[in-house]
């Protein structure tokens, strides 16, 4: 029912783009993210551009930006999200231990979000920047 | 107008969790999440045996639990949580250059998130464990 | 499994609430959401009220609310808000074209609110209402 | 304590995206949201291009891309966000009236997304696109 | 900043709605909330029809649901929403031990509901209704 | 595709979690929840003490906990969550009544939450604990 422009279905415009992320990505295949996004050829080379751009690696490693990807994910129950990052992950080397790791530091960091919400805890002066 | 327990007013029972945060943190003060909770020992307890467990580095190290921490925080939006543990992660070594990559794949995937869940992407068999 | 009250079993009560249904949309058919309140009806009654009120063209035309309500329902992720507001947003006229756009806001909004959450962005004065 | 790079304060090539910003959006000033993003040139020019794309006029006119970008940073409690775009839409004809109409969609709609997934209403095959 | 209807300088029909607020409260004076919201009357007077009717004991007493009122504000960080529900459950009893209480259900649900989302749980057909 | 140990599978050290959750519970089986967690044993262990100390009842009974949970989780939007915590709650007595009007409670909430927010009501001194 989602309409998804397939790689045989896709202009040379659309197509060069389908190119590029296998290119960047080292695979032979695009993901239905990138299929549906092809509705809307702005938004896929738009979303394409920042992806590129913001998962490369920098200051942080690649891997450790797909953990980030997958601790937003899950705090906002996005399940194309969590598979397709938690696999990117996998190439990149996440083990078990990591994962179970990341997600045991995501549902806690969840919990203690709504206890420093519900005390109402004022920042300590120490906390702020500049001091 | 949070009740806060200091350390001066602490019973020796809540006082022994205030030593041990401070022993294991390696500081001298304790900071006001602990404080708040410390008006429901159960609760103090009970996080802090929390906390020291899942936050001790092991598969991942320090630095990433707090990078995934603070994006948790960012996602829910919880001021205090964002403070306390970017100024954790600061005395783990987080440059400047680091946070800012941090922040925008936190940006990122909230953007991408909602895309994923607009369109309504169905997850791709390749991206299923076990396959 | 989930338990839905249909025409043809509702009560004389219920009933005139569905044929008021149809009759201010214009349908010949209840959809699933006001066949699960039926199982309440205080909660039928009042969710149509409200949605009959907030919903009728006023300062702000059908479509344009239609499409605030989809930007809320993304950002919640609610699969059946998601379809139920987007084929009701196309009766009255939303394009693809619009459609993408939509999607394109609510995914830069989600982004960049988490950026000004995450950098602690003061308010700035001029943007004080009243001033 | 946030940091924020003032305009007298910018280098060249921050300073041309601060010119752009203001040549399109028509002030003469910058707001602490991109004084903020300054502090990061690579995010602060992704974030520019993408605003600019994504806010032009298009399918959708600016005024509705305004209540869309509201009714997503109200939905995820972003005051920041709300007070700037609640301040770009009135620059751009938000009535009182139209205001006060957004945000009881707005409100609404977070209220039948949540009984919707509670009751697990599953999708009519009417709103399924394509059938 | 915010525009707010104090008691003086409400209509006649106004008036009678912060009157029915008064009486049924059992209060002599209307929190800053009911007046934010008469700026635009119908949206103050469907409210509180709804919360009249909501909040009113039924197979539920009033503190239970002031409990859970302070369950979803605390979920969705909102200051406002947890001050003022808190102080009305302690009209209605809620004592510091309970108010902990709830706090640690509330926060303890936050982290096994990411807990679930990110293992991908399926559902156990012991647990689907109907069955 | 998700990994679960099966009560068969699991190690002696297992077994004795799975043996304390059953004893607890008063059940002759382990849900899907308890056996994702399995696959991290301190996972498992250091939820399973949680859950069973939070969810004791004390100030506050178990059902009202159950309906505090399902709050949180129809929130959060985590479809396990609110299955699993309504079948315990109807173990414990939740009626059909009780049900609808909780989640009534739970969806109003949502809405009012987003208009204290939208309208930036301030808290009212009144609603200050300690003055």
């Amino acid at each position: 029912m989602v309409k998804m422009i397939e790689e045989h279905e896709a202009s040379a415009d659309l197509r060069a783009v389908y190119d590029d992320i296998k290119a960047v990505r080292k695979t032979d295949w695009i993901n239905n993210f990138w299929k549906a996004l092809a509705t809307h050829p702005p938004t896929l080379k738009r979303l394409w551009t920042n992806i590129k751009e913001v998962m490369a690696p920098g200051a942080l490693d690649s891997l450790t930006k797909e953990m980030i990807y997958i601790a937003v994910s899950v705090t906002n129950n996005c399940p194309y999200c969590i598979a397709s990052h938690t696999a990117s992950a996998r190439t990149k080397g996440l083990s078990e231990a990591q994962w179970a790791e990341l997600v045991a530091v995501i549902g806690l960091a969840n919990e203690t979000n709504r206890l420093a919400t519900a005390y109402g805890v004022p920042v300590d002066p120490q906390f702020i920047e500049g001091k």
